[in-house]
Parts: structure tokens; sequence; C-alpha cells
């Protein structure tokens, strides 16, 4: 069902030098799939994240925040699915403090030098014990191309694994970026999507990899969106091992911006994929604000049509009811709208105009574009110059039954 | 398909006296259904209307502001379904204009009497010619005892009318109160819904009036949401006659609360309908938040909980998938949420506190609640003593099959 999803061969998932990963099956909710995962970072390797803004945040990032915060260097992460760990209370943090403690103790970490991640069902507790019984295994299968077996073993409803993978010549060495990601429904990133996790041979400077792991997941996985539901669980990773022999520890190196540009394709090529796997999407659609204000202004009208179901309906039945699209603009919520100044288009096709339809108009040309499987809807507000883009899905029945199953 | 919606039999549905209701054929979008309904109200009357706020506000929206501020008594409202005339531009106010010009001609009133509604698609141009060739049939209709046909005549995706209709002594007099309402998706009202009309046969003078129709609409229209889409043309409408002889004309009069409190009931059941009869609802499900700082942060957070895809997809399903709502209270927008403060209840069943699971909880308790056809969730925050209610629906796939399929 996903939309243009590719998915890389064997031989194009770059392995990165000093990250290994090993994967088991724990039966956390369901017997016989490989449901946790284990990272190995060699030492040396910078490590930043970016984490949900949900209030409701799960016990894995508020204990992988804690790690951060300590300023051990980050040995290792161990991510499980079926259960998120979220809403679980003092158990589930005491749960993920376990789980780091029974992982450092096998690889001769101290427990703050690990950073845990879950991803599934929320409000149910966390079944640690056949967690830390399955470690030992994943330790053993680990390996530098671990990486397509990673990506299978952090899927929840994810139709397809995604990865992302470059290599590239800078300053003389040859750098890799490979990452993972998962997610396809509860997917409204505030700071971070569910899951991500972007590695480099790169070496950044530990500050430095903080500020570009905020700034990147702002231009990627903050930019997109399914139902309009920020998760309980969103974290992105940065690893950056320095194997290449690349060192950049400072905005003003030559190199920072090639390598900041590769890391942020890659993050957001990380990012479409989960709206290419979002449950029961059919379409991939661009939403592009400009003439804004500000970008708050643009963003802000990207995420209404975004999330409004009578607009998402109207693409997935390839219906140019395009009026929705007008009446979501009209609600996002800026108080002192020209609406005679908006301009809509549909992919080439311009569509409104002066407050009502253009009069050159067909609702043909609407129909050839809503039929296609990656559409743009492009808005020019005629405020300012601030623009946006903000990458979504359509909404289907398949979306209905796969929420209305899950979990039953 | 509509959740416990009653329809009053034919006796019980009490006219208004100065109130007269008139219905026709225009063929405004399909031909053979009544698609035109005028009120005349009597002179003496008081009339007092309640609009969108969304940006692109519908021409007959726009009319209707400029004739209610005007100032001339208002004679009579023309209500078409089948288009929005939404979106319409400069064409758009011309034919909302053109439509009151004919009406006042025919019923020897001035254009500036006469109220306009639209409600249907938009972004679609109005086919004013056949509105106004239908008008003289619909006058032809005129009776005390329209407002049933008026209820069908005013329905889009609706499948039942909506009235409410209720009698009582105040003051020595009779009082009558009946009103109709139509919508069932593109519902979020703001400041009112799609179309309500309430009359009260009580005498209101106009400023009070125009007071409490704000005040009605927020406790009634404004407390619902289907899809969180607020459309274009949202409009509430109170006509005072004045012919029970009881006459209203300030808060500190004796009947004021009595009257305002009857009128308000009528509404809130009017804005119920519209959640009952909701595109493809199964569940009416209402969402009291308890223990906020103020007014605005209880309705952020109901507000987030019931546009959250994933939680109105569980509805569906009757899964007590509870941990869902958490996660739509955590990113509800309120940053310094101390998690452990909050308590969900569903029904009578206190699900989570603590910031996890409550231990009594059973799944089977909420499986028992989450199969009822009419469902409270209840959250309480611990943050202060303010507290508000929102009615809403479950998310199924019959809204989608409607919004996939409506126009096409």
């Amino acid at each position: 069902m996903a939309v243009n999803l590719r998915i890389p061969d064997a031989s194009e998932i770059l392995p990165v030098a000093g990250v290994e990963i090993g994967v088991a099956e724990a039966g956390i909710r369901k017997a016989g799939r490989r449901d946790l995962t284990v990272f190995r970072i060699a030492p040396g390797s910078s490590v930043a994240g970016v984490f949900t803004r949900n209030r409701f945040r799960a016990a894995p990032v508020q204990v992988c925040e804690e790690h951060l915060a300590g300023g051990q260097p980050i040995g290792a992460l161990v991510i499980n699915t079926g259960n998120a760990n979220a809403g679980t209370g003092q158990p589930g943090l005491d749960g993920a403090r376990a789980t780091c403690k029974a992982l450092a103790g096998l690889m001769s970490l101290e427990p703050g030098q690990v950073l845990p991640f879950s991803t599934g069902v929320i409000l149910e507790p966390l079944p640690v014990d056949r967690l830390v019984a399955a470690l030992p295994r994943a330790l053993e299968n680990l390996s530098p191309r671990g990486w397509m077996d990673a990506a299978h073993g952090i899927m929840t409803t994810d139709t397809q694994p995604k990865i992302a993978s470059t290599r590239f010549e800078l300053g003389g060495r040859t750098v890799t970026v490979t990452g993972i990601s998962k997610g396809a429904g509860m997917i409204r990133p505030n700071m971070a999507t569910m899951l991500g996790f972007l590695a480099t041979d790169a070496g950044i400077a530990q500050p430095l990899l903080a500020r570009l792991a905020h700034e990147i997941a702002d231009l990627s996985f903050n930019r997109i969106t399914v139902d309009g539901d920020t998760s309980t669980n969103d974290s992105f990773v940065m690893i950056a091992t320095g194997r290449s022999g690349l060192q950049v520890d400072s905005e003003t190196d030559p190199h920072y911006g090639p390598l900041r540009d590769a890391l942020a394709r890659a993050a957001l090529e990380l990012a479409q994929k989960i709206v290419r796997d979002a449950e029961g999407a059919t379409k991939f659609i661009t939403i592009r604000v400009e003439q804004a204000r500000d970008t708050q202004e643009a963003l802000k009208v990207a995420y209404s049509v975004a999330h409004s179901p009578l607009v998402k309906t109207a693409f997935y039945a390839s219906d140019p009811n395009l009026g929705r699209i007008l009446a979501a603009v009209g609600y996002a919520g800026i108080d002192d709208l020209d609406t005679a100044t908006v301009r809509l288009w549909l992919g080439d096709v311009l569509v409104a105009r002066d407050g009502g339809r253009d009069p050159d108009y067909q609702e043909e040309d609407g129909q050839r574009i809503m039929q296609q499987a990656e559409i743009e809807v492009r808005i020019a507000l005629g405020r300012g110059q601030a623009a946006d883009t903000v990458y979504t899905c359509d909404f289907s029945h398949e979306y209905v039954s796969i929420n209305a199953d899950y979990r039953s």
C-alpha cells in the first residue's frame, strides 16, 4: 500500500564504521518476530537526540534525556517494538532503567551510556523480564550490516522498512550516512518522529551534533503529519562515529554545510518514507505555503490543510472538491487573512484567486492532478515572504481499518 | 445510522406564532428535492444571528451580517441547500444580494430585511436564476406548520431532520420555542454551526437577543465537533416574535433566566442532534474536562481528544485503547502539564492516574463502557477549578465513504 516507497537493495545499504546492530526475538507482544534491536556505538562517537514534546512522554524518552544530559559517552541503543512504555508511570521508568542497566552489564558500560527506545501500544506494562532475557541474543547478532534487520525490527503498523543510505566525498574523505525510521500512524512529530536513527562516520563535536539534530529534525521529521496525533515516543537520534577521518567541530568549518545538507537530505528521505508508508495512504501530498508573514503562519495554514479529514478524504477519492482546501485555509487561525489575496494551485493548475474559483479553472484539470499518486498543493497567501512545506497523505478506509483493528 | 436521534412526532412540533415556513424544489443541485426554504417573520419580531469565523466566509454570511448591521427589521429568511455559495468571490455576493432583492420584491419588503443562507458544495457558482424562479412556489406553501419540511429542506449529508420544540408557562403566558438545525460533516463550529434556526414567541428586545444568541451559541453549537473542519457557512439565527405576550427586555427581568435556559436547552438539543447524525457516527461521545486553570485550557484538551483520529477510530472499534486519549491530552499544548496529576475516567471507570494506568483498572471494565452507544470521557487535570464539555462522535468507515463519495 505504500506510495512510491523505494526499499534499497542490500548492496545499497552502506555500513557506517563504528556502528553495529543486532536484533532478537523477545516476545514483547507477539511471538516469532524480531522485536528487539541493539546498536553498539564505538568509543569516540558523538550521539545527540531530539524527543517528543507530548507531555505524556514515554518512560524511555525521559531516560534518554537524563542519560544524554548526564554527559557520559553513549555506547549503545536498545529499542523494542510492541510496547511503547508510555503512560506507565513509575513502573515504566523503572523498567526502562532496568533495561539500560542489564544491557550495560553485558557490554561493560555504565547504565548512563545506554539510550532506551520503545514503540507500540500505550498504557500497558512493559514486559521487562522478556526484554532483558533476549538482550544476549541481540548482542550475538551484532553486525555492521544489521541496518535492514533493524529497520524491520522497529516496525509497528509500518508495512515497509525505511532506510536511507548515501556515500560522498568530503574534505578528501569518503563519508557515509545511513539511517532508519519507523512510523505510520500517530504521526505529527513535534521535535522528532516516532523513531529515527541516522548515523554517519563523519566526526561531529557533541555540542554541534546536538544543535544539528534539532535543526535537521525541524527540516524533516517536524514537517510531516499523518493524522495530527503527536506520539508519546517520538525520538530522533544522530550518531557521528568519526571513523571516516573527517572531523567537523563548528558551523564555520567549510565542510559543515555540505555535511549538514547530506544529513538533512537523508533525514528528509526517512521522514518522507514515513508518510509514504502512512497507515492506509494511497497518495503522497506536499503542501507548500508561500507569501506568509512568517514561517509559523505558513505552517499554521499547511497543517490546517494537512489535518483536515475532509481534504484528506477528497484526495483519497481523487475528487477535486477543492473548496475544502479553501475552508481549511480559512479556519487556520489567521484572523486578518484577506481571502482576496489568496491563490491556490493544485500541481500546476491555478484553482482559486480573488476569493473564488479562477475563471479559467477546468474541473478536468483538477481531476487529472487528483488522480496522481504524488500531488503538490501550493497556497500563496499574499501577505509576506515566508514559505514552508509539510508532507502528508490521504485518509482512506484502510486507515480506519488499521486503527480500529490495531491492538484488538 | 444516527445515534439515538429522536425525531419528534408531528404533534410535538409546535408552531411559533409569527413564523411561517414554505419550501419548494429549485433544482439547485439535484432535481426533485425540496432544496429551497423561506421563513416569513411577522412584523415586530426581533432577529439576531451568529456566524462562522472561517476567513472564507460564504457570500450569504457576509450579506447576513450587512443586513443585520443595517438595522432594518428582518422579515424573511431564504435558505438553499445543494450549494454553499462560498469561495465564489464577487459573483457569489451578487447572487446572494439578487436573491434577497427578488424575495423582498415578492413580499413587499426591502432587500435589507431578508437574510440569505446557503449550504452545500463550496467553490461552485450558485444557480441564482433557478433559485429565484422557485421563490413564488415557496411563498405559496407558507404555513406555521412548515418546520418539518424546513428541517428536511436544509439537509445535505444529514440522514435525519433535526428539530427541537418545547412549550412552557412563564410570566402567566404560554411560551413556545421551536428550532431546526442541519449539519453532519465540516462541523467544528466557531461561533455557530452549519445552520441553526431557533424561534420563540416570547418577545426579546433586539440588543438583548443579539447578546443572547452569542451566549447560547457558545453553550451549544460551539461545543460540538465532528471532524474539526470549521465550515464557511456556519450560521445560527434566533427569532423572537413576541406573539405569546411575554416580553423580556433586559437581563434583570425575572423571566430572563428561565427563558434563556429554555432557549439554551433547545439549542443544545439541536447541536447534539448534529453530532448524533454526524457523518458515519456510531457513538455519541461527551468529553468533559475538569480541574483546568481556565475554560480555554479545558477546551484545548477536550478538542485535542475530540479531534484525534486515533481516539475516534478506537471508539468506532469499541476498543479501550485508552493510551490514545492520554497521548491526545499530552499534545494538547499545555506546556506545563504535570501528567502525574491527570486522571482519566471512561464512564464511571477510573482508567489512569499518577502518569499511568490505575492499578485497579480492568480491561473488561473499559470494554463494557466502550460498547455503549453513548460514552462519557472525563479528564481531571488537577490544575484548577475550570471545566467545560465538548460533544463529538467516533470515526468510521462510513465517514470516509461519505466524504470520498460526496459531490462525485
